[in-house]
Order: C-alpha cells, then sequence, then structure tokens
C-alpha cells in the first residue's frame, strides 16, 4: 500500500506473453512501469518454428515491444539484459546500464532449452527459442542442401541431408513435421542433382511417447501423422552424445550436419538472483498469489514459476498459462497499490493444447474433446491467427499460409548472413562458411554439378 | 556455332535483374546453362532501402534463385563466389569449390559502392547494397534511438539521434526520406524520454544537385521535399573524413554514431578477371553487341558493362539496363547456338526513371514528361508492385505497404543479431555491442530511465 504521494515503481524483466499481460494489466493503476527485455521485441513463440523453416519472415512472428505499447504513457520500455537482483535495497541491474529500483518486481523471464549438463552439445546443435535462433535453423537447413546439391560423396551428401530434431514436445514435432514438408514439397523441384525428397528426418524423444502431455491417442495419432511425413520418430532414444559428425542416440550413430534441439527447459536463473526455492528446471516455487516466498513484492510468472495446478500436477510451460499468471500479478498489485484487498489465489483455466504437425494436420486437446487432422489443424490456423499480436501480422500472415497451403512454396527461404550467424562458438563458424573443409578435395569439375 | 553433339555451356555469373534475365532469355534454346551467385536470392534492389528502414521485411523483396528458375530443367543453380575467370582455357574459378568450363560466359556481377581510395571510411559507415547490409542499417538506426533513451549525455544522444547519408543519387535520396519518416512519424509515440522527432538526417551530395541523371527541375522539386520531410541537403560537400565520431565534410564536422553510404559506384572486378578495358568505375568497356573486346565468347552486362546510349552518353546503372542486355545477351548466344545471324546491335529502350521521397512524393522521368509530388509516388506505387517478382510477394507487399500508410507502422522494425551482424572489422564490432563504452559512466538510476 503506498501512502506516500511517490508513484510504486513496477519493474517487469521479461516482454514474453507473461511479462506484456502484466504491463498491459498494470497501466492506469498509478504505478510507473519499467519493462526491461534484452530485445526490442515481443515474440510469437507458438510459431517460431514456421521461421525457421522458411515459411514465415521475422516480422510475421513479432511486434517491436515500444509500438504494442506505445499508447501506455505509464510505461518506459528498456532494453537490456537484468543480470541481477538485489531484494534488500529492491534494486534490478542491468548489464552495461545499470541500477534500476523497484517497489514490485516481476519476474518474467522465460525458460531456455535445457543441455541436461550436456553444454559442449551446444556447439553442435541448434536450440529453437529466438528470432536469431530461427535464422540460424533456417540457415543450417537451406545451406545443408546447397551444400549436397554440389558435394559429390555419396556418404557426406547423406550426412548433409539427414536431419535430427531432438525432443518430440509440440516444438520438437512441428519442427520435424515442417522440415519434411519443405523437403518433400516445397525444395522438390529446385535442385537438379539431389532429390530433396530423400532428405532423413528423425526425430528422437527420450521418453516413450510424443506430446507426453496431451492424451495418449494423440501421441499416437501424431507418430502415425509424422511416419507418413517420412519423419523416422524414435522413441526412449535419449540422446548420448552430439559432437560435428552428428548424434549417437539408443546406442546408434547418425552422421548429420543438423542437429536440432527442442529437450527439456530451463528456467532463466530468477531464482539464483533473489536465493529463492526452486524446482528441478530452475523455476521459482511461488506461493498462490505468483509471489516468491519471503519476497513478498516480488513475482515470478509463466516459465519461470513452478506452481501446481488445481490437478496437483504442475502447470504446463505454455503461452496461456504466462498470460493468465500475467494478468493476475497485475491485479494483485494494483490492488495493494489502491489498497483494496488480494485477489483470490491463483486459478488456471485451461484453454486446451495444440501441436500442428503438418499442411493440414494437427492435434487438439480442449478438456474432454480430442481433434486429430484437419478439424484439428482448422482449428490451429484459427486460434493462431486470432492470437497473433496485431492486425498487419496477422492478415500478412494468413497471406503467407494462404499462399503456402495453395502453392507448398515457402517465401522466406533465404540465406542470409552465412558468415556472421551464430559465430559465438568455433566449431558452428568452421562448419559455417560457405564450403566445409572436405568438400574442398571435391572433383571439381563440370562433371560435379552440370545439369543432369 | 556448335555442330558436335555436345550441348554448350553457358555460365552466367550473378543473379541480379541482367543475369536472371539471361538465364530466362537462354532456357530451351539448347544449351546448359550455368547460374552462379553468391547468395541464394534474387534482389529486388530497388525496395531495398524499405528494409532498412524496417518498412518492409527482407522477404518481402528477396525470392530464392532456385524458386524463380524451377520450371528451368537445363538451368543449374550453384552457390558460390566467383573469384576468377580464366579465358584462355576457359574456366569460371568458384572459391572453395571449383573450377567450372564455359563456352560462353556472361559476366553480370553488378556493382558496389566506392570509397573513393577511403576504404578505411567502410570501417565506420554502413553501405546499402545486400539484404546484409540492410539488416545491418536498420539495426544501426533502430539501436541508436534504443541507446539514445537511455542516455543522459546531450551531446551523445545529440550524436546518436544524428544520421548521415552520403550520397545525393535515387538511393541516398530515398534512404534520407524514408529515416526522416522514420523518425518522424512512426517512432514518434515510441519512447519516453527522446523525441525522436528531433533526429538530425542529413544528406550530402558532392555534386551541385540531386538526383544528378534527372532533370534539373526533379532535383529541385526533390530538395524542397527532402526539406519539409525536415531533412537538411548539404549540395557540393564532399566527404573529407569518416572515423567513430562521425564525419568531416565541407570543412565542418557532424557528430554522428549513423554514416550511411551511398556515394560512387565501383563494378565488381570482373575486368580484372578478364585483363580487359575498363571504364574508371572498372565496368568492363563492351562492343555494341555486350561481348568482351578480344573475348567473343565472354559478355558483360548492367552495372559492370561501360557501354554508351544513343545519346553517346554511357548508359545509367538501371534494373532496366540490365535486364534488357540480359535479354538481348540470350538472344545473341541462343542466335550463335542455332547457327543464326546476330541481332542488330543493343540498343536501350528508356522506360524512364524513378525515386521515392517519402510518404506520397517522388518525382518521375518518363522521357518528355516529367511527374512531381503524389502523382508520381502513386505512378512508383504502381511500377513497383508490377516489379517485383512473383504474385505473392507483390501481395505481401501490398499488404504491408497499405498498412504503413494508413497508420505510419512499420512493422518490421526488428533489432536482430546484433553481436554477429557486420563483425567483420573491429570497429563495427565494438560499436556493436548493445552499449558503447562511454554509456557506462552515465548516472545509471532510475531517473534517468523513468518515465516523463
Amino acid at each position: 500500500m503506498e501512502t506516500d504521494a511517490r508513484r510504486p515503481r513496477v519493474v517487469i524483466v521479461g516482454a514474453g506473453f507473461g511479462g506484456l499481460a502484466a504491463a498491459r494489466g498494470l497501466t492506469g493503476r498509478g504505478a510507473d512501469i519499467l519493462l526491461i527485455d534484452r530485445t526490442n521485441h515481443h515474440l510469437f513463440q507458438p510459431l517460431l518454428y514456421q521461421v525457421a523453416t522458411a515459411a514465415l519472415a521475422e516480422s510475421d512472428i513479432a511486434s517491436p515491444i515500444r509500438a504494442i505499447l506505445r499508447r501506455q504513457a505509464d510505461t518506459t520500455i528498456l532494453m537490456g539484459e537484468v543480470v541481477g537482483v538485489d531484494s534488500a535495497r529492491r534494486i534490478v541491474v542491468v548489464q552495461d546500464i545499470g541500477e534500476f529500483p523497484y517497489d514490485y518486481l516481476i519476474l518474467a523471464t522465460g525458460a531456455a532449452y535445457s543441455w541436461f549438463g550436456h553444454d559442449d552439445w551446444a556447439a553442435h546443435a541448434t536450440v529453437l527459442k529466438s528470432l536469431d535462433d530461427a535464422a540460424e535453423v533456417r540457415y543450417r537447413l537451406l545451406s545443408a542442401f546447397e551444400r549436397a546439391e554440389r558435394c559429390s560423396d555419396p556418404d557426406e551428401i547423406r550426412r548433409l541431408m539427414t536431419f535430427v530434431v531432438v525432443g518430440g514436445g509440440p516444438t520438437g514435432v512441428e519442427l520435424a513435421g515442417s522440415i519434411a514438408e519443405l523437403a518433400r514439397s516445397t525444395l522438390v523441384r529446385d535442385f537438379r542433382r539431389i532429390e530433396p525428397r530423400q532428405a532423413r528426418i528423425v526425430l528422437a524423444e527420450a521418453g516413450p511417447r510424443l506430446l507426453a502431455a496431451f492424451p495418449q491417442p494423440l501421441s499416437h495419432y501424431t507418430v502415425r501423422a509424422l511416419a507418413s511425413l517420412g519423419v523416422e520418430v524414435w522413441l526412449k532414444a535419449a540422446v548420448e552424445e552430439i559432437d560435428a559428425e552428428g548424434v549417437v542416440m539408443a546406442g546408434q550413430r547418425i552422421a548429420s550436419s543438423s542437429v536440432f534441439w527442442c529437450a527439456g527447459t530451463a528456467a532463466r536463473p530468477a531464482a539464483i538472483w533473489l536465493g529463492a526455492d526452486a524446482a528441478r528446471n530452475g523455476a521459482v516455487k511461488v506461493a498462490p498469489d505468483c509471489s516468491v516466498p519471503g519476497h513478498d513484492d516480488v513475482f515470478a510468472l509463466g516459465d519461470v514459476a513452478s506452481q501446481d495446478g488445481s490437478n496437483g500436477r504442475p502447470l504446463p510451460g505454455l503461452a496461456a498459462v504466462a498470460e493468465q499468471h500475467g494478468k493476475y500479478v497485475a491485479r494483485v498489485i494494483a490492488n495493494r497499490i489502491a489498497g483494496r484487498p488480494p485477489p483470490p489465489p491463483f486459478r488456471y483455466r485451461d484453454l486446451g493444447s495444440l501441436a500442428i504437425i503438418g499442411r493440414s494436420r494437427a492435434v487438439a486437446w480442449l478438456g474432454r474433446l480430442q481433434l486429430t487432422g484437419f478439424p484439428a489443424w482448422l482449428f490451429w490456423l484459427l486460434v493462431h491467427l486470432l492470437l497473433l499480436a496485431g492486425f498487419r501480422n496477422r492478415l500478412v500472415v494468413y497471406v503467407n499460409w494462404s499462399w503456402a497451403w495453395f502453392t507448398y512454396g515457402r517465401g522466406a527461404r533465404l540465406i542470409t548472413d552465412p558468415d556472421t550467424i551464430g559465430d559465438e562458438d568455433e566449431d558452428k563458424d568452421g562448419d559455417k562458411k560457405e564450403e566445409e573443409p572436405k568438400d574442398r578435395s571435391l572433383p571439381a569439375s563440370r562433371s560435379a554439378i552440370g545439369p543432369k
């Protein structure tokens, strides 16, 4: 409760679904809001795999945070990386920029993928979390085909045209299905020497089934639908090794130049900043009002919060949870500012789960209703068009999708920045040069590239 | 003339307007065509400044070469960088890949900007030729505002919000006008501490007028139109120095963190590969049939060819010239293959010149007709929609443009890849970090960033 004339200061870290919902909920409630994100855009993450597979452009699924919140005069946006919280001094530390005091702090920093202790694998596999990641996946995918086309060693061609997706959750399923469609439909007439259709796409899941959060029948349907697209689904296949040559899983080595990692989830280090109690994945164990125990002016939400749902199981890492959390926390803080009693404890309203498998196939789990195939896909399409932030994006995405659907074409398959993307580790950098060293020994004559 | 059964091999270097037109013109004429480009896409360069200023996305103005030519079974596409030609052995050398023999060679490698001997300036200024360049310009523009917003030193804010465009040709005019609109309309409500409207945009031209290739009245109109958008036009202002702090021209130093270079033209080194006679800008002096004197199986076209028009003046560096050249050279080669007499010498059909100055203003020069203002802009819009390669792009671009026009919003203003773009030189790399060193000494407290 604020009694002095100074407006309370709310700092929100992260402009994902949760942080944005909190900022929107808090505007006009008498607080000064500072929203900090390390990018300048809000990302519609559920469609990131479509950017990665060249169906959509970056700007189709991302909007500048400043543009989204431009009408909120009480909200300041800062592009910067939060590296710590001093809860005693009530201060947030932003790298290279400085310290920002808060009266209320909302941590909505989300999650990254977990390497399960094998951080060295990161040098040989690409994750899919940010726009830059998507650009890197796209670069790897498209340039693998380019390199295969000008290669004459059959083993190397096979390696280049083998794509391994690790992780059988929605992102892994969607990415694998989308790569299969790219290879078997979109690119099919683009090359003269290789047959993109012969690309091998492997989806590896350590557990016994895909989409473990969905009901069993939908998992089964998903395996069948992926198989019909030509995706090999490996279940109970834990990854044992990832190196420059490929991946070892279930005791077998698969030679691949393109390993995509969509497995595990690790919350970003908010719990460490606070010294707070964390779940196994690093998420902050929050109270029923999303506050952090021992810090009643600090809240965590979405993927960085660990909270049980009404069924006693932890809430899933969905955009819908983050968004509802964000709205809820905004109410909690607004009530405190206004001196009103707190709202009842948070309760997640389950709106269902969706995953898309490919052109006109999806699975949808809406409480008692389970949809598969075309009806699920239509439902998915509708929901995502409604959810995308901003009318313009919706219209452009709709045009892109319609076009892709009718033509199997993908307009965004541009190879950009080959020398710079992902240069944070040496191995990738080497891999990134337009030609791998082994290709240099090719018989480099017209017979190696000429029209068939 | 080919008398043996072997199909003649045509190698085309460059998939710009000229190379693509040549490839299209040659298909089905009995030759095997190899089209080599260092990117995987054809770029609609006249709209590149719109990607640079966040009005369009990369994929709106670029199409995969393989997709454009997928129906040409006699055409192979190779993504690679040509580094030399051995005209005695009739071989093209592609970096890291190998050598490719030709019977006919078409050089359509285009032009780059010329630093007029000051190659060190490249470390402090950004050009605008490729998609990666456009992404870098966009990054510099948008992050300059971000940095200004969190800065408290008035001099540094002024430096960050000063944008200098060097070169008063169409690209410079379009870029300067577009930056002015970005600052004065699109971003105007996005920030809390800075006034994007106060951004200073300087367009510097060494010569006595803008758009020197256009008639005088259109140049005058352009200066007035730019002034009304808030662009300072400096004429007879040759650049004397560009360094990390800004630019010196006409004896005056302008502190700026964003210098964009659209001046001069240097043909790519095709003349050097051939040891051929070159014009001052490096373009190959070609015969009336576009062949290179002394190499009647080698042709140069577009920006890499130097050829006089019917008015006795060198043909301009326009997409239309390259495209007509490409079609023409395809006919020359097709006739030779078929044993037919050569077509009459090349004659450029002038379709007019266009430059856009901003929202609803442009200049058009169509022979005796000179248009300015809204009619010219409408004409420009129509022409560009018709010219863009591919129906899908046209539709999406149209939606993006309509949206931008009615809302002043720019959908593509995403800051991506801040750490990797343009890391080819150290200075830029240092500049690229989210925070410049000087910002670190800021009084980093809420008062420096809080809402006004």
